[in-house]
């Protein structure tokens, strides 16, 4: 699959060959999700969006093109022919022309490059595979009917998907409003109205979206470049149109409403990539509970872990809007203007009160902060202002202030190097033109090439000059908090384009010994283990207290003689899973009580469980719980995103208080550094209230050592270090449960992949 | 002080003795604000909006009045001759008309009943005298150069309040924009245009805001009844226009920025009434650091602490908004919308994205839920709609409906008992009209009486039918998030309205006891009082530990001996305020060891601190810490509004979380309850975990009885009972710490006031 071939023109040109072998290369491969994933990074390279494909062909075919009132196929048939540079051919056997173009009988006659399908679903599959034979393949099929419907749409779905995979197209939808293009004048749509031309590419997966904001940006003067409404996305994806508007330099922003990510993982990777110089910003939506109900029954999408999509889009450095507003407020300022160097703001406003609000909202802000203004700064303001005006930040010229005093303030503010960005505000006064005032800020912004966003605050006057201000890309807003709000994206982004992204640390394990420990699942009646598989963190490196599993009392004795001080005794059954609660712990056992504790915690099990497996009693060193901090790792492995490390404190205070960090992993150092940092108790970790610090680096360490497990070991769904102790020398694992798939489980340890990631 | 006196007619009559009498009654009370509030509250039931006084004036002098371009003298006459249904007279001893009007020289000479000052700070004191002299009681003085400039226009500014108490005069400003007020065409302020007319009220700290609010409003279609710019509130302040604006039948919302409140008790005691059928929304500014600082430039207003305003607000029963956006967007829909009877939400759609976008905010709103559709109304939507559509909330009435459809889905879904409140959203699409939609909506709106908010999603479309949904008071937004904000607003103001003030409960205590150990820090060095001031609690009914403070060995013996179990010893001294830290308290201290230990921690305490005065050792009853959880109640006094209760869990881990729930005292039952499960660590109290729940009753009692203390005391700024261990049959105090002010304490506890409240 790909949107936009390098081949196009020779393709075009009517040397199909090279397409046709490239079609066999593929057709063998295995689709896997990740495999194409693999495969789009390895080529996107030598694509290139200029140059023909889904967003430029020369010749559309629209395939039941028809007259009819009120029928999509009309409906997208005028909307090409109103704007589209390039030729159009209605396809309709039983018509000689629509709309005064000449028909063709079916697609093969054609001779596009792009075909769009409005014909009912069963004829719509035809159309792709005739298609498919006839070397289009780029396709928009807008038809519905497919895996929205029932078992049988879902079928007809599958065989769009093969025949997409057999001919290798890029098809978008089925049940999809279609796509525009504006540099070539593409609206292969049945909305309305085609979008204006910007720098914005969008895709929704809903298209009712799409007529809504394409006919709402008109009067926002938000304009677009590429607008994609993905249907069911059975072939072309949120990740595929990531990397190919990623790749084109006509996209500043790329924003998108989503209910679902298809492939997490190949999203995470390719996002992560494409927001490096481009930035992205998504509503996914059904983020509450009763959100993501509506999102299923809107299109069958599982919206999925929230947690899991919180921290995947997170770690792909995707900007996040909570809603339809904050996703276009973020998208125009994005397109509009530079990036600031600094997160400090400067407030420059004729007016207090609106003053004093834009700093609150910076207050709010999740990555500015108000600007400190330097001595000379201050002492400039003094000279060009009047003596009852503010120089200090918020700068405040008063009420009295023309466009020149408002231009020296922004001047000598802009030019203060803590200084990184900067909201202008004006209340409507008889001093001041907003027009003289918009342009003296579209000035400032051009001379200093720094982000400035506006509050012209009021009616008639403001809108009269906000058109200046649009053109300049400078947004305007009459809430104070909206012009920070966007200046904060800005900073957000930046952050984003900064961030460091290491290759997660691989440490020196032992693998083998953790595929034998969880092949014994392969042996229980269920799949989870527990304390007695400790070895698996012995393996990864995690440290564990001094012990041993023992099955008869005078075994016991012995080894908790080797053991310093008093020892703990827990019974270990994979039938038990509350150990505490039967009285099958017990602490503090002094050398010579460890055999009668051992036949008592065993008849203990019996009578709670007399056909439990009981697979002996674990000693353990006892560990100094008031001594450190407990803390507890996790992972679980999410269908969209794999798998997620979390960590969080212990203890039945903070776990109730569900204070925890989460990444998908392996994580790198810096990225489990975040985490102990990130959670509220954070400073319990530090050392609050006099208590010795805890030895955080064993905590990060531990912390990329078990992502690493989870990532070596798809077979783990799920696992509990609980608690991980953290002292002031170290850590120390006292416990542990996780959850095994016996069928991902490989037969042995492939350890010769042990380092090649 | 009154806005609107009932003798209002009577004076304009020339009847001024009844105004001179009563103002003989009052200018011998002490003006404290808490008098101020008194009086009003006793008063306020006689005045009336509709009878003259500030906001219906016959004839409005304008004192400084002039026709030199660009001065606020010119700006403010014409303002009035334009649209004012009264009398406007000049006030000019230099010119014989101004803009046509013939002057007067003076404002005794003018007969009005509201004078606009706008003279130079100097004169304006003076005319503000002669007016009282003359019996012209209401003013609106716009000149700056009072509190705001220094110390010398502060000194003015005092002039003016005294000037104002002597003459009781109703005086907005200095340093407003002025006023305005829609039925009577009033518009006196020196802005550029007058509110259209509406029954929102708005008051604003920034005269800036005021402008730019009013300019804004005319394209938002959002119309004032009265518009009052604060200015520095030397005698009319928010609490006033509360009080008269909760009395105005035509006011229907009541909307505020304000960046300080000058008596914070008596705006709480006033909007709390007013709010039980008058909606009052604010910005409070200043909630950030940086908003708090930019406040105390822009005004010299101290922002105070957010704590206490955030509790204060919320008890007032005032819905506080977060930005200018929030604030007119709650004020519309407050303004145009009956409130829901229940918080059930649902969502009719034509497009299923946004429904999904709409549903999520739902689950983000604070008080709304999304309603669950009973059988029949799913049933009889089965049958209005086509089989694709979604008969369950959302409900989806798909992309090809038109009005009709659209309609019938309303009635039906509103219908519903589960229904309080509705969102229609549409698409653009060819089978739809937005404007038939609209007058469907307002239609549906009226048959049902429930609130409903729109989102008509587009540009052109939407704002054709956007006057229609306007003029029926129906809010329409683009974004989906925003119109069911606007709903939860309307939900949040039907729980204030609806929830219970119940009087505190004042319970038997011993206010001599705590008079006379409060007394003991006159003999002390500083105002600290500690463990040895348990006594306080048990007069207070707070159960403590058994327990006795002994100063010689042989006496703790004693007591250790009455005593079960092992006991708790402390160091008591007003100097040693980290107790552990010197190893000043030992535990599980055997009678026979009662005697040494005594003598170990007086030594201890010497050495540490050989100049310190050690008032004994304090013997406590062990209390099994583990057996319940630590809490934590404390008091601190806020400036401006009186005492404030806190509460959270103790121990190092949530203190570190800052994790707790405030209100002011005294509170009645019910808020404390709320208290104990408003922390997010609640669960704990009620046996998260399979813990035993504690006694949640004895911790709300004895909230409430540290409440009473408070109340009871001013004298304490400080109280912190830490912990208080809640277990599963009652409460203990353990420690307990507080700051006294001396100069605050009466000589004697006045007993007679012990139930007066």
């Amino acid at each position: 699959m790909r949107l936009l071939p390098a081949d196009h023109q020779a393709r075009r040109d009517g040397a199909h060959g090279d397409t046709e072998s490239r079609t066999q290369e593929t057709t063998h491969e295995t689709h896997t999700t990740t495999a194409v994933a693999r495969r789009r990074r390895e080529t996107r390279e030598v694509w290139s969006v200029t140059d023909g494909g889904l967003f430029a062909p020369d010749r559309v075919a629209v395939v039941g093109a028809t007259e009819r009132e009120g029928s999509v196929g009309r409906a997208v048939t005028a909307n090409l022919l109103a704007d589209f540079d390039g030729e159009v051919v209605p396809v309709n056997p039983n018509r000689e022309t629509v709309l005064g173009e000449p028909c063709v009988a079916s697609v093969g006659d054609s001779g596009a490059d792009l075909a769009i399908v409005a014909v009912p679903p069963a004829v719509a599959v035809e159309t792709v595979r005739e298609a498919g034979e006839h070397g289009i393949d780029d396709l928009v099929v807008l038809t519905a009917g497919f895996g929205e419907t029932g078992s049988e749409g879902a079928a007809r779905e599958q065989e769009l998907r093969e025949i997409a995979a057999e001919y290798d197209l890029t098809l978008v939808g089925p049940n999809s409003l279609g796509i525009a293009s504006t540099p070539v004048g593409l609206n292969g749509t049945f909305g309305p109205s085609m979008p204006d031309s910007g720098s914005i590419s969008f895709m929704s997966q809903s298209g009712a979206f799409v007529t809504a904001v394409i006919d709402w940006a008109f009067e926002q003067d938000i304009g677009f470049r590429h607008v994609v409404s993905l249907g069911n996305k059975t072939v072309v994806d949120e990740t595929d149109l990531v990397a190919d508007w990623g790749d084109d330099d006509g996209t500043d922003v790329i924003v998108g409403y989503l209910e679902s990510v298809v492939d997490g993982e190949a999203f995470v990777e390719t996002a992560r990539e494409v927001t490096s110089d481009t930035p992205i910003v998504v509503i996914k939506s059904g983020r509450t509970e009763a959100g993501a109900g509506a999102a299923a029954s809107h299109t069958g999408a599982i919206a999925g872990n929230e947690r899991a999509y919180e921290v995947g889009l997170r770690e792909a450095g995707v900007l996040r809007a909570g809603s339809a507003g904050e996703l276009f407020d973020a998208a125009r300022v994005l397109a509009g203007q530079p990036l600031p160097e600094t997160d400090g703001v400067a407030v420059v406003t004729n007016a207090g009160g609106p003053g004093v609000m834009a700093t609150d909202a910076v207050g709010d802000a999740e990555s500015l902060s108000l600007a400190d203004l330097s001595d000379e700064t201050v002492d400039a303001l003094g000279e060009a202002l009047p003596a009852a005006a503010n120089r200090f930040n918020p700068v405040d010229v008063i009420g009295d202030a023309d466009v020149e005093r408002f231009r020296e303030a922004l001047r000598v503010t802009l030019a203060d190097d803590g200084v990184g960005a900067c909201v202008v505000i004006a209340a409507p006064t008889a001093t001041l033109s907003f027009e003289a005032l918009a342009e003296a800020v579209v000035d400032v912004q051009r001379e200093t090439e720094l982000p400035v966003a506006a509050c012209l605050m009021g009616g008639e006057q403001a809108s009269a000059s906000s058109e200046t201000l649009s053109v300049a890309g400078v947004p305007t807003y009459f809430d104070p908090s909206r012009a920070v709000g966007s200046l904060d994206t800005l900073a957000r982004y930046r952050a984003v384009q900064r961030r460091k992204t290491d290759d997660p640390a691989r440490f020196d394990v032992d693998r083998d010994r953790v595929h034998e420990i969880l092949s014994r699942v392969r042996d229980r009646s269920d799949n989870r283990l527990g304390v007695e598989s400790m070895g698996i963190l012995d393996a990864y490196g995690v440290p564990t207290p001094d012990g041993e599993i023992v099955d008869d009392p005078e075994r016991a004795a012995t080894v908790a003689a080797g053991i310093d001080g008093p020892v703990v005794m827990k019974i270990v059954s994979p039938d038990i899973l509350h150990k505490s609660d039967i009285g099958g712990v017990a602490v503090g056992v002094t050398d010579d009580e460890v055999a009668d504790s051992y036949e008592r915690l065993v008849t203990r099990a019996r009578n709670y469980q007399p056909d439990a497996t009981i697979l002996g009693v674990q000693l353990q060193e006892a560990v100094d719980l008031d001594a450190g901090v407990e803390t507890i790792v996790g992972v679980t492995r999410d269908p969209q995103f794999g798998p997620l490390v979390v960590f969080g404190l212990g203890g039945i205070f903070v776990e109730t208080l569900e204070d925890t960090a989460a990444s998908l992993a392996p994580v790198d150092e810096a990225t489990a550094r975040g985490m102990t940092e990130e959670i509220d108790a954070a400073p319990l970790l530090r050392g609050a209230r006099g208590r010795e610090p805890a030895a955080l680096d064993a905590v990060v360490e531990t912390i990329q050592r078990l992502s690493q497990l989870a990532a070596d070991f798809p077979a783990i769904l799920e696992l509990d270090v609980n608690p991980l102790v953290a002292g002031p020398d170290g850590v120390t694992a006292i416990d542990l449960q996780l959850t095994v798939d016996p069928q991902t489980l490989p037969d042995r340890a492939d350890t010769s992949h042990g380092d090649d990631r």
